[in-house]
């Protein structure tokens, strides 16, 4: 243990930085280079903001920045070549991640007007919508996606907003039909966007066809909001202060046919409605699908900001010194603490087990984008991935940003030190993009999707073979690293045996475990409402914390899994060594955390279930003086972390 | 189960009011009537913030409220009668609390004056200060209580400024040896302050005395910096922007001898120190003891807040509607949904049972000012009991606000919904006035603290007999319910028989059983410090988060003794029957967070912790037609509480 008696400075384990270097590098991961290239940004331009602003101006200094930031190459990356793109998906993520570390308002603002927006128009348009992508790309044309109504959020689908057709005027009618469909939320409408890419019920021949997107020119040139739409300011937010949140309605709004963007359902020149897909709720689906780069940049953005978060503390922590030990005048740096420890350095681990998790998760979307996996099971892994990965990162942010300001006391209340705008900011990310719960129960189902057919009469011996599928086969299947983890859980002593904590392939089988148990369990329990008279939104609800933790033990198995492969796939001899430990952490506590599972499930016995804990404790002390070098791999460009942090200054 | 299908309308479980108006009375406690007068005070003047104000004009708006505050009688209430008060401290507190609903900047910006700055005049001055308070009470004389320092925060004992006796003069020199010195984040600094209180280092004839308080001028009438005095702005903060925090360095700035606050060590006009208590570590500590309102003080506003949050998020909770149930079209409200209501309910029953240990604690507190309990054991069991609800009451506020964001979704993030002042505004509430980790650990000590002296030879049986005593000794001892918590648990059966979690009695024994655990287990590792060649600080720093867990459940058992109890006297039967069941969900939601900890002790067998997670679900669905009645008891006056919060609107 180091305490302030032995080490009353700091310990300097990596004094030519090779390790910082080398960890970096794998942190990096695929699309290192624009990593690069984005730290490379002039601070004075994309650094964070010294003081709150006006909402005003603070909305003007986003505007300005963004403008900056379309000469960078970064949105183009984002489109395919025959949209004026460079079809660089990968990278576009990746940069948009690095984003995470300056003002989140011109994260978000970006994810916007390139994601979201142009990603719409991009992904459900048809090649009659191909010219206004170059002008999306440039931020010429400025607009919105607006899908949340103040009715539905997570319910979509249901919508209330139409969009009807008119055969007599060749025109899609857009409107509100009363204060629940309303657009809400809409960030670039309150004053920026020109033109809204709206999601409605549409409606041809009298016949609804369902949740469509259509583009509706909600403002001219000069500002003026167009005839019919009425544009209402969300006002102060929490955070995010640069972002121009607004509402939008729509009073019977007269758009051309060709507005609709059709690829998933249009109509033709002669008024009828044809979709390559039958099942309105697999078109929907199927639509909403294609959207989910929203998803995977969030998670990314909410991962930098908990990094920044985490660097700035382990400044704080490094330097900070509070109450001498006894028989001694030296004061104790307070990471040397047990509870500062463990209040910090899991978080860290977790923050590198998600970042490794990212990684994979924005290499399959570069896949699919790009056409290298077109099939339908690699639409709808990437789909749960992301969502899953989505929940646990902005739960991480979270969390970790707010440990971090009670970790750095009233310094981290104060504005200038970054976790105050960090907190406020990223708040919004555990409910947008898809509310957190809501998720967890896509993850779920799509867990339980495999064998729903056969739902009715699925033995025993059936869900067991599913368990074992389901293990098998969503494990990082894009990577060769299946066989590595199916390596290590193989080497490891099975249930019966001693529970040895450090070996790897033991933490990846009580990981798996719990996460078969689960589902499974879910599975049994779901069947009851297909009995004949049973109330099936009773058993659904009665199972929804049920499910939640099924979806959490699946992504945190993935995420150790993950990461596993990772550290085994490091290069460098001591980078590799330290990622071990890390990994050990962020396995262990993860355990950890649910060791009241464990134990209720026999799993593990009382006496191993303290030892777990005291290996959590050693695994802190061990990897302590390595914080710094752990915080510093995670690259974050010194003129967006600049603080006033200092120790006893 | 309440559904979408079989409750389409939110059912009206008292529609007379009469439930409501029962729970709110019991709610009130001692100190009710001041309760109702601060309700009735004008929203125009005192209502929240309607949007985010820049700094300065934040600022001036506090002020000016402060004028307004100054016209009604809660200030004087916290001064005794000699000094131009009218000794109601109970009526003082609870009045602030009630502040707790409005801007909270305006919470902090007069409990630095009257608590703080006030609260040390009147406390640790002597009669020459007492003319001071009129004039404080008042607000003519405005001033600030600069005890924190950049390098010392919970480490106050070691504060580096000093203040020198300098005989020649008759003055004492106050004096900023360095930057680490600097007196920091101290409110009503930056802009109103007139007049310190700094805690410095006391030397007089080259001797230390240890910290003693000093008032400094710092500016005069016009708001110029007195000579020597150099005042800094801490700037924008995470929230309470209302507070003029700042930073205060003195270069040998001189003050008469009499500006010593002496009632506890004094200078005698013949130059010579003289203190009632001789150990300067005790003197020192029976200081900070008199300060203990402002601990007591944010605990009641950190509770105010979170009622706020848990008021505005039922009345969303009730009237939203997303997703329609199979085979229905109506949507279901979403606090009929399991996830939901294991969010939500549980945290209003943490938020009774908080109020209710308030109320004992404030009638504690009462008790010691006026007089009426005066032992060192008094004091010190204020202290300790202060010290655990501010760490549980802060957690609370933080966690709930958290929570009630994410469960209000986009509108939970608008400004205008209050949930985004109340974060960030209580934020800092789990650092200030004492850090949390490092009050639970002063908790623990004190729990330890009775058999300190006999720790080098206490044999095992001498544990199990401390163990006793500490239970016996800490229940809620001023009142009378001692008697009624042991009934109840006697009544309880024993250990070896099945759990039957629906006994009040069980319930309480094992939230004691696992008390007494920890406790008695903390003292056995604790004993090593004391071996022959031990090294104490390694032995303390491993049992750091054993401390931790140790005074948590000490402080969750004596909020489940007092909630209890508080049942048991409530003479309302209807009131009594839905406290019953809100104290359950507190007790069983408790006990369920400790399972892991039930289950490696081998308390609860695994099928009984099973059992304990389908009672609580159990619970929450019994109290979920009552939620709108358990937050309106809470009393929050509708102007302060206004939002644009709806359902589907």
């Amino acid at each position: 243990m180091s305490t302030a008696t032995d080490s009353p400075t700091q310990p300097a384990p990596d004094p030519s930085g090779a390790l910082t270097a080398a960890l970096r590098r794998h942190l990096n991961g695929p699309f290192g280079a624009v990593r690069e290239h984005c730290r490379a940004l002039d601070p004075a331009t994309f650094g964070a903001l010294p003081a709150p602003l006006p909402m005003e101006e603070h909305r003007a200094r986003v505007a300005s920045q963004m403008a900056d930031l379309a000469s960078q190459p970064y949105a183009a990356h984002g489109f395919p070549e025959h949209q004026g793109g460079t079809a660089r998906y990968g990278e576009a993520v990746a940069a948009f991640e690095m984003l995470g570390h300056s003002d989140l308002s011109l994260f978000v603002k970006a994810g916007v007007q390139w994601g979201l927006f142009g990603g719409a128009v991009s992904l459900l348009g048809t090649s009659r919508h191909d010219d206004l992508l170059p002008r999306i790309i440039s931020g010429e044309l400025q607009g919105c996606f607006a899908m949340t109504e103040t009715g539905h959020g997570s319910d979509v689908q249901n919508l209330l907003t139409t969009a009807t057709f008119d055969p007599a005027s060749d025109e899609l009618v857009v409107h509100s039909p009363g204060p629940a469909a309303r657009k809400d939320y809409i960030g670039n409408a309150a004053r920026d966007g020109r033109l809204a890419a709206v999601f409605a019920q549409l409606v041809v021949d009298g016949e609804s066809r369902g949740v469509h997107c259509v583009l509706v020119p909600i403002r001219d040139e000069s500002g003026t909001p167009a005839r019919g739409v009425t544009i209402e300011d969300c006002g102060p937010k929490l955070g995010l202060g640069g972002v121009d949140n607004g509402r939008l309605l729509f009073d019977h709004v007269r758009v051309p046919r060709t507005n609709l963007l059709g690829r998933y359902g249009d109509i033709g020149e002669d008024g009828t409605y044809a979709s390559p897909i039958d099942n309105p709720g697999r078109r929907f689906f199927t639509m909403l699908g294609t959207l989910v780069r929203g998803r995977i940049s969030v998670a990314g953005g909410a991962g930098a900001a908990a990094r920044s978060a985490l660097a700035v503390t382990t400044r704080y922590a490094v330097g900070r010194r509070q109450f001498a030990a006894p028989g001694s005048d030296v004061e104790t740096t307070v990471l040397d603490y047990r509870t500062y420890q463990r209040r910090l350095l899991p978080r860290i681990a977790t923050a590198y087990a998600l970042q490794l998790a990212q990684h994979e998760l924005v290499s399959a979307m570069d896949d699919v984008l790009a056409g290298r996996a077109t099939s339908e099971h690699d639409q709808r892994l990437l789909e749960t991935r992301a969502a899953g990965i989505k929940v646990l990162t902005t739960r991480h942010a979270t969390d970790t940003i707010q440990e971090c300001r009670e970790l750095c006391g009233g310094a981290g209340y104060l504005w200038a030190n970054r976790l105050a705008a960090l907190k406020a900011d990223t708040d919004i990310f555990t409910t947008f993009e898809g509310d957190n719960t809501v998720l967890l129960q896509l993850v779920a189902k799509s867990l339980l999707a495999d064998y729903q057919a056969t739902f009715g009469d699925l033995d025993t011996a059936g869900i067991v073979r599913f368990g074992a599928r389901l293990v098998g086969g969503t494990v990082i299947e894009r990577s060769s690293a299946r066989g590595i983890i199916q390596r290590l859980v193989d080497a490891a002593p099975g249930r019966e045996e001693d529970v040895t904590f450090g070996i790897r392939g033991t933490q990846l089988r009580l990981l798996r475990e719990r996460e078969e148990h689960l589902v499974e369990g879910l599975a049994r329990r779901l069947r009851r409402a297909t009995a004949p008279g049973a109330d099936a939104f009773a058993v659904f609800n009665a199972s929804q914390d049920h499910l939640v933790d099924a979806a959490t033990a699946h992504v945190e198995r993935m995420l150790a899994e993950t990461f596993a492969a990772s550290v085994e796939a490091c290069a460098d001899e001591s980078a590799r060594g330290v990622l071990a430990r890390v990994c050990d952490l962020y396995a262990l506590s993860t355990i950890e955390r649910h060791k009241a599972w464990y134990l209720e499930h026999d799993r593990l016995s009382p006496a191993r279930a303290k030892a777990l804990t005291a290996l959590v404790n050693d695994v802190c002390t061990e990897l302590r003086p390595h914080a710094t070098t752990l915080v510093e791999a995670f690259g974050i460009p010194e003129g967006l972390l600049t603080t006033e942090m200092s120790g006893t200054a």
